[in-house]
């Protein structure tokens, strides 16, 4: 058994995943603000869930974590997780030496690349989840993955639909870390010149579009969570909840392809907090790339919108991922 | 000895490469017009090499066919390759009947990222060039591939900048031709909402801003060399010109943006017929990516522009890459 741990801006998540890849409940707690409270709630987060399981936590044979911000695969360290208040940390010497068990790091999106590839390859893991629900849009054994006859499952881009926007890629079951770990960041390919201002510092990024931050600056509102109310307002036919979801459907399907066009993925596992808006995303998304195939048939020979998938809703893609980095 | 062949539109090249990467002086003749014609130049340009060498065919090991248009590697067929009047043919099998030696083929982008990727990892390939002329821009064994301590060279993009724009993607020493033979196809990537339309029926794609058919529309002129006399005009001040050339620069850097952002490449080489440009295209994508990094701290912390490099003039990239395909 191993611990796998997906520490988030406001919570932190833990669970249990088995050798055949099946898992418990995630448990969930506070995320401390600052490199030594990130570090106590990492910690206390193992510990509970070790208890839960009426365990030691020597009973786990490692721990992986998946963190925001840029992560030293190698040597556990992380740095620049401005949204947790960490500069830099040591988090997979320090974690280890408190627990005792081997810790392992990974950026979270990376890590839930991970764990999306493993549940779109791999059947067991889907046995954990919600029995009405199905693991993904159509059933694994069917996927592109499985058609292509590679056993690892071919390749598949993660796209995180964040607060900002990030994918990962694996490739043959191994996770594309690239020359400096920079793979998959096509949150900050600008797209459109006449565009908004990044954060980044360049202008028309596809995170201005196709991302939390993005919803919240384009559809401004008190709502506790803005995009559902968009969502709500578009479904009913308001003119610009209808304008602005597009937009960021556009955007999200200009990732798909951008995914597609450069790294030839099979598929591509939409995830991230926003992945919660369900079927209507997804719906978008496919008619957005619809629309463009219609009048490209170049676009319409890759079926981009075949590719696309939804994350199941309540899967710990970054958590299950997390335990699964270094794992052979 | 192998033979690798190169068919463009107007030339075949072919040439002898030997097991430690040394190759002679190509042999060039006109290509056919229709899948006959291109099978009869092909085949009188490898028999016309081996007589040169004073050899007969069967002393060659193997001929690796770089051509343009859609492949399928394993079978050997070309399709669509709309240039050389071909819909389709099943070139590896059939020069392989007619000349008695096993035939590999492969699209030419591809084909030329093997050699370059080749080129810039191993110093024995360079021996063949002219010994005043750097084999880059820096020495092989103090590039990032070699820096990386990676023994196969790291990941290498090689950017074609033909008649259209296309990529071709090496990681670990292997080609990578994703799950529909897609990887690499940027040049259809939109880049602007507000550009023009492209052949393939978007809108904005990268190759309708950084193409030789791009500057023979941005640059419309009777000059036998349309981008030989923008350059000369920009360099000479002209305003215009260097307005278009700028245009140009732009859609290459966004390129060599675009391949670091999701593959992370640790070097992006440019190559394809614009690349006889030389030295002012180098500087002038490097000046772009200077000036945006200049208000970008996360584009200047990818140092794009040490990543970035020319193929040597005259480098027989796409025959000499050729000639490696397939080959452990």
């Amino acid at each position: 058994m191993r611990i796998g741990v997906d520490i988030g801006g406001t919570k932190t998540a833990a669970i249990a995943v088995a050798d055949d890849g099946s898992f418990g409940e995630p448990l969930r707690r506070a995320t401390g603000f600052g490199a030594r409270e990130v570090l106590d709630s990492a910690e206390a987060s193992v510990r509970a869930l070790a208890a839960r399981a009426g365990l030691d936590v020597s009973a786990f044979t490692s721990i992986g974590v998946g963190i925001p911000g840029a992560v030293d695969n190698a040597n556990g360290i992380v740095s620049h997780a401005v949204n947790l208040g960490v500069s830099e940390l040591a988090l997979g010497r320090e974690l280890g030496e408190r627990i005792g068990v081997p810790v392992r790091v990974e950026n979270d999106v990376k890590a839930a690349a991970l764990g999306a590839h493993r549940l779109t390859t791999d059947t067991l893991a889907t046995a954990s989840l919600e029995a009405d629900r199905p693991a993904l849009d159509r059933p694994t054994a069917d996927g592109v993955g499985a058609a292509s006859g590679n056993p690892v499952g071919g390749s598949m881009a993660y796209l995180n639909l964040g607060t900002g926007l990030a994918a990962g890629i694996v490739q043959q079951g191994v996770l594309l870390r690239g020359a400096t770990g920079t793979a998959g960041e096509i949150g900050h390919l600008p797209i459109d010149p006449a565009g908004v201002l990044c954060g980044c510092g360049q202008v028309g990024c596809l995170e201005t579009v196709a991302s939390g931050s993005a919803i919240t600056r384009m559809w401004p509102s008190r709502a506790e969570y803005p995009a559902l109310e968009l969502f709500e307002l578009a479904a009913a036919g308001d003119a610009r909840a209808l304008a602005v979801q597009r937009t960021f459907f556009e955007g999200v399907a200009a990732g798909v392809r951008t995914l597609v066009l450069t790294v030839d993925v099979d598929r591509v596992v939409i995830g991230g907090g926003l992945s919660a808006l369900g079927d209507p995303l997804l719906r978008g998304v496919r008619g957005v790339l619809a629309d463009w195939s219609s009048s490209s048939p170049f676009l319409a020979s890759l079926a981009l919108s075949e590719r696309v998938r939804l994350i199941p809703i309540g899967f710990p893609a970054a958590a299950f991922g997390a335990a699964l980095v270094g794992v052979k």
